[in-house]
């Protein structure tokens, strides 16, 4: 999506160790009528699969998979990363390791939101190495769902985990697939 | 808010110790379209405001806080609960004490995402004692912003938050208003 491209090269900050910094308009201030351009896009890139719900995980992921749902008309579901209170029963549960914030979590989601009756599209903000998606395939997975494929705003490729699901048969679409990013902040898209 | 009223008597489960779980709806699963009401809502009682800017904090108040920036056409900005790496430079913060979830927790919110020349309401999904947003006036009275008020989805007025918040001169506004609960379920709505 060109604009967003457009947009990552205007707003975004290259940290050192490949950290994309895009907290001006995606992820801890959210440009919300560009977000609403983001979601449409996702609903078109998944249009006619029949979806009936988004899942996604807390926190960044919350604002985009929202907009996806508004424009594919349904209600979303988000993980947590912890244990709530107001998370009460049984749950679908994923080790999920973050190479980002390099720590370990349990993934967490009542089951009592999502069931073999729905078809479901996992969207999140950022992909890397992977292992957050893995993690919500393997919630979706055990709840008995159809999931229809994933989608991302920004796909750091070289990270390799966008392939390695690809290879795995995911349907997965990216808004931006980043190729290299380097110190110096020059930031190359594939194509 | 009538319609969350009902919304909040067919789905909503009281669950002991006043926790009120609308997980189906608000704060887990999220209804995408009944949330675009609500944030209709909310840009229709603050409307005329000159609001600049949206602030609420992760993650259970992203959604609707973005719904109301769509309608009101401003960017949100969420603090978090927990340092990241993706919050660099300098920060406003708040320490938070969570009666829900029986913990404590700094609210970290970036500061070149808030400046004097913004006019802030406050969003959230939830008002019970009140702390939430508390810790938010203080971030945003740091940053020197114009803070206009709140807005929650739904208040427990009888854990006091919001009448404290309002003797203070917030302009406050909740979308529902609970007066009581009862172990077994019963809710009453305050007129």
């Amino acid at each position: 999506m060109k604009k967003l491209e457009e947009k990552i090269l205007a707003e975004g900050e290259v940290l050192p160790g490949e950290v994309l910094r895009v907290g001006s308009f995606l992820n801890q201030q959210i440009d919300t009528s560009f977000s609403m351009e983001l979601g449409k896009e996702i609903a078109r890139l998944f249009a006619g699969e029949g979806i009936t719900k988004i899942v996604t995980i807390e926190a960044s992921g919350i604002a985009i998979a929202f907009a996806a749902g508004v424009a594919l008309g349904v209600p979303i579901v988000f993980a947590k990363k912890s244990k709530s209170s107001n998370v009460a029963g049984k749950t679908y549960s994923s080790v999920i390791h973050s190479y980002t914030h390099g720590n370990t979590y349990t993934a967490t989601l009542s089951s009592e939101y999502i069931s073999p009756d729905d078809t479901v599209l996992i969207v999140d903000d950022f992909l890397a190495t992977g292992e957050a998606l893995r993690g919500l395939i393997d919630i979706v997975d055990q709840s008995g769902a159809k999931l229809v494929g994933a989608a991302s705003a920004i796909e750091k490729c070289q990270q390799g985990g966008g392939d390695d699901l690809r290879s795995r048969g995911i349907h997965l679409e990216s808004l931006a697939m980043i190729e290299s990013m380097t110190d110096d902040g020059l930031i190359k898209f594939r194509r």
